[in-house]
């Protein structure tokens, strides 16, 4: 059912969305490095390109087949049509492992939120990664043939708070996802991998912390942005060593042990301690996050107020 | 921030969606029988009828504000007008708890889902709980007054298997939607709430089954459907007590626990117990399921092939 001999991408046909800007980025390359075939699909034309001559300066051979398209990953047809042409450059195989990482969040107060921005956060958390899952494992049942399914969920697929209502739901319906096919996909030959990783330093987490409110900004400067070749070289490994949830850190291994539930375990013994730490320690951090947000509730007020929210402004 | 009186329905106002049959139809009728004042909201106008009549049957004094409204709730300007109506009975006050029953189910395998199919399932497991849930804060907070947001997930917003990828990832995201608005609305007055039942003895439970996996069926037999009137106080009892997390038996208690993480604890000895209960039956359990769904390979293959589902039929 998993595989037992270390999974080794060299000439295997690795398909990356999210792959022209930070982690799709680094794990493209990390791939390229180790002699895969890449094909990179993001949306941004210029990136691509920019993305496309990187990934060309690290090929180990002349054989591996790099390239890159330009699709939106939040509409299915789309995604479909991505998949299909991807393939086309490998005589219509698809591709041996599909690595998920397409996704941005939007931080804002829910009471803030609409359906619209609600919708969107949905698409660009869960849909942008869920499309491309079901047109691809309907791909290669249907051809017979093995696959691997990576996806990118966050630490906020694991826990949440304030700011996180359009995204963090998302994250949380991936774990859902990863959960489900790790036990449907046994009837085939396709393994599911999911990270949780933390703060990532890229330019969307840059454009995330624009909007973010001022509390989850204030909480969220304890989890220092990781590099994201640090976190494609994690991805990589957990997907060789055939691990089911993949916890790049000690605080993603403290949440995945906490959370665990049915969940594989990794080692009984060390996830037994991180289950130990986590039920000591995430009560005491979520309360100081708790009073955090309770102090902020008057200024929060003047903010809806300023901003024209109530009915009666007081 | 959490209450520390128990909370009294009697006279307060209930907006109970999914309220016309099912879990949601036995806490509207347990609502009314503690004297609150209970709307009810579902598609179905006839079964509202009929449910409306249930509940004047139960009503504890002739003040009692009791009042049926038929909205899709899986929309979200349908959801916002179903409030404002269900408020106008009340002179524009709205709702003391919102008690977000609606939902529905419909298992299958993955490879035979599509895009609208799990946009579909999205929508009855998350959206027709979500969308409420903005529209009710936006206006308690608007009005400056208080309120509880009670969610309705399901044991697969805590563990997943086969058969189950168009609704768990939703009743996940309902998790994080939680989470995220418990730690947000300390902001404000309002009290977040959810709930994780097992099957439920409903004509929706009933429905789901004729979908269902035949595996799912043979997995899913262990859990003996609970009877909606007893998940209802259970329920109801959990809102009292203030609980966050509210788990109607021990098989939901042991995933509680064994998926905390940083959710707040009910008993911290007795979640511990559980949660090592967890951490020895869980796997154990799931190696089982995960043996079953193997054993299913050759019959799942010749489903499929009977289908035409695959290019070449071998």
């Amino acid at each position: 059912m998993w595989p037992t001999k270390k999974w080794d991408p060299r000439g295997q046909f690795c398909y990356v969305t999210g792959g022209s800007s930070g982690l799709g980025l680094a794990v493209a390359k990390a791939l390229t490095n180790m002699g895969a075939h890449v094909t990179i699909v993001a949306r941004n034309e210029e990136r691509l390109t920019k993305a496309l001559a990187e990934l060309e300066e690290l090929r180990q051979n002349p054989n591996q087949v790099i390239c890159s398209y330009s699709y939106s990953l939040t509409d299915a047809d789309s995604s479909n049509a991505a998949l299909e042409v991807a393939s086309k450059d490998h005589g219509g195989k698809y591709p041996d492992a599909v690595f998920m990482c397409a996704g941005a969040a939007t931080p804002g107060f829910f009471v803030e939120e609409d359906a619209n921005s609600m919708r969107k956060g949905m698409d660009n958390s869960y849909w942008v990664q869920a499309y491309t899952a079901l047109a691809y494992t309907k791909a290669i049942v249907r051809d017979r043939t093995s696959g691997k399914l990576v996806f990118i969920s966050s630490l906020l697929g694991y826990m949440s708070m304030l700011g996180y209502s359009t995204y963090s739901p998302g994250k949380y319906a991936l774990r859902g996802l990863a959960e489900t096919l790790r036990s449907e996909l046994i009837l085939y030959d396709c393994t599911v991998h999911i990270m949780f990783p933390g703060n990532i330093d890229t330019p969307g987490y840059a454009e995330e912390n624009r909007t973010k409110p001022k509390v989850a900004l204030e909480v969220d400067s304890s989890d220092k942005p990781t590099a994201p070749d640090v976190l494609a070289t994690q991805l990589i490994h957990g997907v060789q060593r055939g691990d089911f949830h993949i916890s790049p850190d000690i605080l993603s291994n403290i949440f995945r042990s906490s959370t665990i539930g049915a969940t594989p375990h990794h080692n009984v013994l060390l996830d037994g301690l991180y289950a130990v730490v986590g039920w000591i320690g995430l009560p005491l951090w979520r309360q100081g996050v708790d009073s955090k947000v309770l102090k902020h509730r008057n200024e929060h007020d003047e903010y809806l107020a300023a901003k024209g929210f109530f009915k009666t402004v007081l």
